[in-house]
């Protein structure tokens, strides 16, 4: 059995790996849901549709996000109101957000609608969000935003939801602080601790740790339940080289106080970390990583180059037993 | 200045024709908003729409509601995870949802986003909501509704909204009774009231009485202004020869104990009308309407027809001199 912490699109991505290596029925996803969002009234979850999506071969290749095939009508006549279009929301895409909003309005919880529509996928795999209860990522502006066509411009100091930051500002602005408003009161959701806690192998996705992993972390009982876990614990670095594949992981590592390196990564991860799987680009790291306590696995990890995806899946499966 | 008292299919078409032979700056009319849902989290707001999206041009033709042109990507991904998918929401029309239920959570009154609404699509007249507060069109079942795929059966005497009865259900069931729910709490949005002081001619537009045009009489203060204008009132019967042109009007009428006939609606209308415009058809009929103490024209009303739009337009505006 493993379990995988998983933020969106590099913890797609590695699900998708793991699965073709092991069986979908052994494999459990714990999904941030710290950028879900509320928008024109629809519950948007877009870690847990990006996993969906991308495991279900339905993900448009192009973006990283959102439907293959989809259309922009309802977003066409949304920017002739002059209404909110930050967000994209694209037709099929609605189709998701539509259904849970219904089924969480009819007093369905987060988990049971997120299982109903990984079953219409038939995913195969369980996937979880970490919480059902409202835990929402808030960074601060360390700079002043400039006013554009969609916003009036924010002072320095001012805080922000993730999606306003990542989405709406295209993560332009530095930052300063990272929160998760309503943590402290959320509990894991049904099967999160079990997971963890039975799990042969459990995977830190390489998924930005300061906003994709850390809200899952944030909710009361996961973090601690990873701690004594520790020894199946097997980490992928989502910095490569100082950088993020994607996402501004590496600049919010500085903007915060971090390395930006396998060693920030190394830092946050090791108290609940016993391996972690850095780049080849990093080798020359590896020792230092290792003087954080934790056991270092250097391989290929970009997994959009040819092979890499499977030895990768191999050798963070092999991980536990180094 | 014509206000004109508007349902959705007939009140639409009757407000193109007043179009054609007035500037559409002398015209206001206000809306039913008794149909009104909230569905998957979004406002819908049925008979603004189709108001809206005829004098647009943009209307369905087939239908009478919905977008011309119109794409299903939402519903068929709704319909693949098996959610509530009876109310058709095209994605184009979606666009409309989207936008006014952001609008409406961000703060503006439903007064506000029609105007906005009406803007974007260069209506020129005024729409108003009847009102902007909560009033929800409820309908008692007179027999048992047989359970089908999308429902589990209901027995007689159960209450549904009008939306569960009209379009879920195809108005098929009988019914005892209809009730405004939350009326007597609602105020007039801003601006009808005074429509309808100000008018030189108040049009009641061939809408179905009973859920149409009386949830806006049941809005506080209203019928009362409608009463105080009654000679500058004209209304057009929506049943033609004992039946409606579209929808369950006719059988409504007789379920709820009113006669399925231009004197039915003479009956509901006499109080707060002046002059009642009936079809050619009900020629017969014309001294029985005068009876109620109703000025009556008789004339061609079915607007699908060449020319009859217009003539009956023209028709209307003389109604209040005559």
């Amino acid at each position: 059995m493993i379990t995988v912490i998983a933020g969106g699109v590099g913890a797609a991505r590695m699900l998708r790996a793991l699965l073709q290596v092991v069986d979908a029925s052994d494999v459990t996803t714990i999904v941030n849901v710290g950028d879900d969002l509320v928008l024109h009234g629809l519950h948007i979850s877009p870690d847990l549709d990006t996993v969906t999506y991308t495991l279900a071969g339905a993900i448009n290749p192009e973006t990283g996000w959102g439907l293959v095939n989809e259309s922009w009508q309802a977003r066409t006549m949304l920017e002739q109101y002059g209404g909110v279009s930050w967000f994209g929301l694209g037709d099929r895409d609605l189709g998701t957000h539509l259904y849970r909003t219904q089924r969480l309005r009819e007093g369905a919880d987060l988990a049971t609608v997120t299982a109903e529509i990984a079953q219409a996928w038939n995913l195969g795999l369980t996937v979880l969000p970490a919480t059902c209860d409202q835990l929402q990522t808030m960074v601060t502006l360390a700079a002043d935003d400039p006013a554009d066509a969609d916003s009036p411009g924010l002072p320095a100091g001012t805080e922000i939801s993730f999606q306003e930051y990542f989405v709406q500002r295209q993560h332009s602005v530095p930052i300063s602080a990272v929160r998760f408003d309503g943590a402290e009161a959320t509990t894991a959701a049904p099967g999160v601790l079990e997971a963890i806690e039975t799990a042969n192998l459990i995977v830190i996705a390489p998924s930005n740790p300061l906003v994709s992993i850390a809200p899952v972390l944030a909710v009361p009982g996961i973090r601690e339940a990873l701690i004594r876990r520790r020894s199946a614990v097997v980490a992928v670095s989502p910095i490569i080289a100082g950088a993020a594949l994607k996402g501004p992981a590496d600049r919010m590592l500085s903007e915060l106080g971090h390395d930006a390196s396998v060693l920030g990564v190394a830092a946050l991860y090791k108290e609940f970390t016993n391996t972690l799987v850095i780049d080849s680009a990093d080798a020359a790291l590896q020792s230092d990583v290792e003087a954080f306590g934790l056991n270092c696995i250097v391989t290929e990890t970009i997994m959009s180059q040819p092979g890499v995806s499977e030895s990768l899946a191999r050798t963070v499966l092999s991980g536990v037993s180094r």
